[in-house]
């Protein structure tokens, strides 16, 4: 195996867990996916926080409707307290709420006017008695947090208890973050490889100029995959982005090429990308999710959060920031393409057929598979489904 | 159970049911319902007279494809004699007759043009002999009537018996028709349920300001169910439309909300709804019907009638004619909106999950259900595929 | 049966089997099918060289992207030497190899740089060391004839020895050839089928004025069926096209009418029509081929390579050409259409209800059956997944 690959576990990182390169050398996982099942097929565990829309998107005495996994959720700001979530079907005859009404602390259904509170009971039929009232509709644990709106879609009972992810570096005034996100019709798993796999920065070469990544290490722990990159330019002229956020000491030399690192890590289900030259704070700190949308989860919403550190001028970030935002845009859309193509064949062929030689990749493809959902048969999981 | 809805049966409509509205009180029927079937997989009863086009999209000497529940039709009129209905597929490679050319009492077939006569019978293939010719097409009965053509998809020696539809007061020029429709993306009996249950007007309180239904009481017989209504303004302004069909005499003391009384029915597989004040003739009159489309019954045409009784300045009418079809219009358009979320539900749950608590809708979900044809397994009654 | 169809054999074209016509006067071979399996469900048989581009749409040092019966292809044109083929899925994560880039006389993957030769071995992965390399793609013996790129899709085993087809008068310059093609949405036996059949002049009125058609007759060999017409103009002006290709000798006293003989053939999988009055050589020769492109072959993709004869005075023809160019359009519309429509009632019937009475096309079925493939249940050939 080549020495870019190989590179050997860097120990200052602290992990307890060391890679052996040579382990997946030329012995892909392939065959124990399989076992376990299609990575394609694999849900998205519900047991954790996912964000389901921006704060913005709703506002005051307003409802709007969002999805998880196939789920409709009906998200609900009153005119006074905090968001609650309901499941987005009338227990009447099943239309949307998130068509409805808001008043007070409740959404009225637009089409007979059934009532819901926080707690999902009917708590009014226009034309009923109040003694007697219908079923209601099941309720998500909801957080507001970094401009996100976040529910819990699996077991309620372990919403408290589940750790609520750090957002990047909203909140830190020495950063400027962007928030971005799209939906890509593809499953979230090759949005985790897409990332993780830095060798292919050869796709980006007309954005980034010739950038040959150097693997450092990484790290392999039951519910996290971590890897780091230097970088050194090989060819091309350095992009005005990248020149803006590191400054120009880099040179094809290689002499500062192992400055600066970049580490992508999966903490399921999210993913982090940091950028950080020796000890100081990151200049750039990516905190990103992919959440399911359809019920066979071939389609994600992205959530990005985007921090970049503030220079000493911090006025000229502001003033950058528009060319930033184009910068990242046509890489990002370079790498949506390329997943939805990745999706594409795997629908024609009816199943996974990924040859990977990359260790970390391996890796982060066991991790997936044991910390999400196996599909039932009908490609749901009873949960799925109310 | 409140007032509006318990309201006593009222004796001097002569019905020989009377409504119990107790009976459904929280015991919705779906477990009836569903051990019969699900009602959106209910065929409608081909053993009816069925709307399949306007007389004037028709012309002489022409022919035209159209549809019933999967199965195409061409209708065809001679330049002399009635319209005919013949299958919509030659016999010799299944492409639509109605793209054919009419001459004299047949109609010949666009590709290598086979001719069909009004019995369905193959009366000529060109580049064969007159002594044997290859078997024909299906024929269906068909009348045409107020503007409307109507074929029997069903058994065609029952056609002569079934009993024709009364057509709203088409015809009776004391009386202004509209005749309107379009396609809608549900199943039938979503429309059925929409228009019998006037809780509804909670969704058009835009179009039409706020009022409140109060249930008079119906009938449930073998194949009808009715529903009278009267209503009273709580808030808002009387719209122009209804001002102009009612006068001004309503008012929020409901004074005079009993006087008028809207009844709907729904007549198997025909609905109706009449407003009338007292002994007065209707000064409203709808007949309407909902056919279905493809083989699923997943869509369905509207074909409306849309009686007014003319003022004594009988001009008036026509005037305000324009006023009246977009106030309608936007109503039509609500109702359209919601029905074919109801469908969009119900496809993506897979199944009926309504939770009804108003007995006349129950009724009316077991009079579709006893009135219609279950479909086979494969979604399809073998009628429906010749 | 008419005069028309029955028309004896004519010996004089040394056929080795003459066509009865009355085998299957009113005994269709549809049961005989049906029993083999529906002909539309007969894939084309991949043993033998089908174009899948033309030379035009690929230039030096790129690559392109097409489809044979689902199976995705990759073109590649180096800078230097002939074109090679390639399956069009990367062997590491299956996105398309014709997005790549062409380095030399190989293909690198757009997404992580991995590279193909020729021989669809993998000959580099930038991030790995040279000595062990992953698995390659599937490969196509490919040739480059009359501007057009052929594959050879079944086993390459039997590519050499395969006869390549005549090309119509391509390269004759006493002909001037019209390439055109297009994707249409059937299976290409509707296509054979249409063209053989000249009784579909029925359907061209319009663009050819009343036209009789009179068979000749034809041939029936294990590999080929051919049908011989002519045709006696019986109303309507002759169209400016026919003038310009035949003179004005034509009239309505059938005088001339057997000089001119349309010679139609489908010699497995190609179909040609010649046109040629007694022994002169052929005023017009068309050479056409229907290339399934998805999976389930309901599409396919016209090449049709359509040669006139140049008059004496030559330029004529280069004047007059874009007007031969529309008129040949507006009747290859007329087909296209007509045969989209026979596919969707295959798709809705969900099977073949032909109903053929010519004997000929009878004989044009049972060739296509016998040479083709018989799908698996899952609408599938075992070759069409790699």
């Amino acid at each position: 195996m080549s020495q870019t690959v190989s590179a050997s576990y860097d120990a200052t990182q602290g992990a307890d867990h060391v890679i052996d390169p040579n382990i997946d050398e030329f012995s892909p996982v392939e065959d124990v996916i399989r076992k376990a099942g299609d990575l394609r097929r694999i849900r998205s565990n519900p047991d954790y926080w996912y964000p389901v829309a921006w704060s913005h998107e709703l506002k005051r005495g307003k409802t709007i409707g969002t999805r998880y996994a196939g789920q409709p959720v009906a998200l609900v700001r009153p005119m006074d307290g905090t968001v609650f979530a309901l499941e987005d079907r009338c227990a009447h005859r099943q239309v949307p709420l998130s068509l409805g009404k808001v008043s007070g602390e409740a959404v009225q259904c637009c089409y007979h006017g059934w009532a819901y509170g926080r707690s999902g009971r009917c708590i009014d039929v226009p034309y009923l008695g109040k003694g007697k009232l219908p079923n209601g509709v099941r309720t998500y644990p909801c957080r507001e947090e970094g401009g996100l709106i976040f529910i819990f879609p699996g077991d309620p009972a372990k919403a408290e208890s589940t750790p609520f992810p750090q957002l990047a570096s909203v909140g830190n005034t020495e950063y400027k973050t962007r928030r971005f996100g799209e939906r890509v019709a593809c499953h979230y798993s090759f949005m985790h490889e897409n990332l993780m796999d830095m060798n292919h920065q050869f796709m980006h070469m007309k954005q980034m100029g010739q950038m040959k990544p150097r693997f450092l290490g990484g790290k392999d722990e039951p519910a996290l995959v971590e890897a780091r990159y230097s970088f050194a330019r090989t060819g091309g002229k350095q992009p005005w982005g990248e020149t803006f956020i590191f400054g120009e000491r880099r040179d094809a030399s290689e002499k500062y090429a192992h400055k600066d690192v970049m580490t992508i890590r999966t903490e399921y289900p999210y993913q982090t990308l940091r950028i950080a030259t020796g000890d100081e704070p990151p200049v750039m700190n990516l905190w990103i999710v992919y959440v399911p949308q359809d019920v066979e989860e071939k389609t994600c919403r992205v959530f990005g959060l985007l921090s970049i550190r503030r220079p000493k001028a911090k006025l000229v970030l502001d003033i950058a920031w528009p060319f930033l935002v184009a910068f990242t845009e046509r890489i990002f859309k370079e790498d949506r393409d390329i997943v939805e193509l990745e999706q594409a064949a795997w629908n024609e062929l009816g199943g996974d057929h990924n040859q990977e030689v990359f260790p970390v990749i391996n890796m982060l493809r066991r991790l997936l598979l044991r910390c999400g959902v196996p599909m039932n048969a009908d490609g749901k999981t009873e949960a799925s489904v109310p």
